[in-house]
């Protein structure tokens, strides 16, 4: 049984995440080439051991000895990739990614892939306001979440293979979901809380604001700092979903302004009782 | 010149924030005496070192000493405190409180309160999400704002004390706005930001979700452990400020939902851009 000690590994585009698989990958003896467009970047990774070789090439042999490939791209550069580069692809290798919306590029992938190469999807869910292959740092992942979406194209062997892949990155949980189910979930978790953020962070244009704030207000616009190319993007490959989360937060926040409107004093305590109590499920 | 460093405190309310006090002036040396409703918190705080005395009875000379009050109770209990035991305050003393809400609170006191006695309004934009005595911590004020909201009717030298507690504290900045400046900005920074917080909590009641959450949502939903008394009476309090807050926010909201529906790509980025730039000058 393949394993993923035993493998030739590729990160393609080597960016944080990208850097930070390396790292994690290489503590562990393991073999890790890197293809990404900045030389910049490939020298700095070789110069701190996070790979063993690199280029911004397109480089078939590299391509090719690699057993697994982690395509941490952005999704239309990832289908972009696939499209024009598929056939330097070991035959036999498998590969995946770190994209944060699945249904909008497993399905795709699947299709154009050659059939002697598998795709199993992941999504790392970790991160950090910051960019690029210096600030990786494997300790992301110690207490985030990692979701395999398989579909009914994967083998049993490629899931199993991907989810070592997330047990030896160090990710404190590992799981799968269907790429329907994730992206519901992801709309919920992830897109839905930056859509808020960012809306917070700019409905209110007033002066000297940080002069008066507190941790609340901090805590819930840290994630205002982003990335506007990377997250427009999932947003729209993700809109449907999202739309429908927007559209349930909406609500209930009408009806939360409704009952401060009227007074309703016990309707708005009961939302805080079931709010505290429903918090208390996601403490670490 | 009258200094905090020689008065006698009397503390009303040793919960989290009374205790908190008290421990941080103590600390320094200062006579601090407390009146609460239990016995537990009394022995709790004189065993501790956190108080001198403490009762849980209108004391009359203990009110009586003290040349600085600080009253650390829900609004509405704070104003019936004033209504029925306001003729055992020492003539010439100063009081102040640590409620969230200003401007339906400190007129109304100025306005009850006796001529010889000073009403100057604090707000210590600190807490947890713990109660009670046995969880103060004066170590909440170190990166905390403190803002004193005084009236035409206070005198400089009430101001310039109130100033000083919050400096005593430890609090890290320590400035002044009007009791109507406050609530603006209050109901913005704090009390929109935990209608958000619990709206999200509470909008979506899918299962399992904890086991797929990364920090965003953990972040944005920590104040959604909430108490419901204390909250509710916030709001009530502040509801015309924190209603217009609201519809800020939900009018953005939609913008941004529309700029997803129709695939305003260039729209979504600007805001985005937009957020993380002012984002930045909240960084500490």
């Amino acid at each position: 049984m393949k394993t993923i000690k035993d493998m030739n590994i590729l990160i393609v585009g080597l960016g944080l995440m990208g850097g930070s698989y390396a790292m994690a990958l290489k503590k562990q003896g393991i073999k890790v080439n890197a293809i990404t467009k900045e030389q910049d970047s490939i020298d700095y990774a070789i110069e701190n051991g996070i790979i063993d070789k690199g280029s911004t090439e397109i480089d078939a042999d590299m391509i090719g000895e690699a057993d697994l490939v982690v395509f941490a791209l952005y999704p239309n550069v990832f289908k972009k990739w696939i499209e024009e580069n598929q056939n330097y692809l070991k035959s036999g290798s498998i590969i995946t990614d770190v994209t944060g919306v699945k249904t909008s590029v497993v399905y795709d992938i699947q299709k154009i892939l050659r059939d002697d190469v598998e795709f199993i999807a992941a999504h790392p869910m970790a991160g950090r306001e910051v960019y690029g292959v210096r600030n990786s740092d494997p300790s992301i992942f110690e207490k985030a979440n990692y979701i395999v979406t398989p579909t009914e194209k994967n083998t049993s062997e490629a899931i199993r293979l991907c989810k070592e892949l997330g047990e030896m990155l160090g990710f404190l949980r590992v799981s799968a979901l269907s790429p329907e189910e994730h992206d519901e979930v992801i709309g919920f978790v992830s897109q839905l809380t930056h859509c808020i953020a960012i809306t917070l962070m700019t409905c209110n244009e007033k002066e000297n604001l940080e002069k008066y704030t507190g941790d609340s207000f901090r805590d819930l616009t840290r994630i205002a700092r982003i990335n506007e190319d990377m997250w427009s993007e999932l947003f729209m490959m993700n809109k449907a979903a999202l739309l429908t989360q927007m559209d349930m937060f909406e609500e209930r926040f009408i009806d939360l302004r409704k009952m401060i409107r009227t007074d309703n004093v016990e309707g708005i305590k009961e939302m805080m009782r079931h709010s505290t109590k429903r918090r208390a499920l996601f403490d670490k």
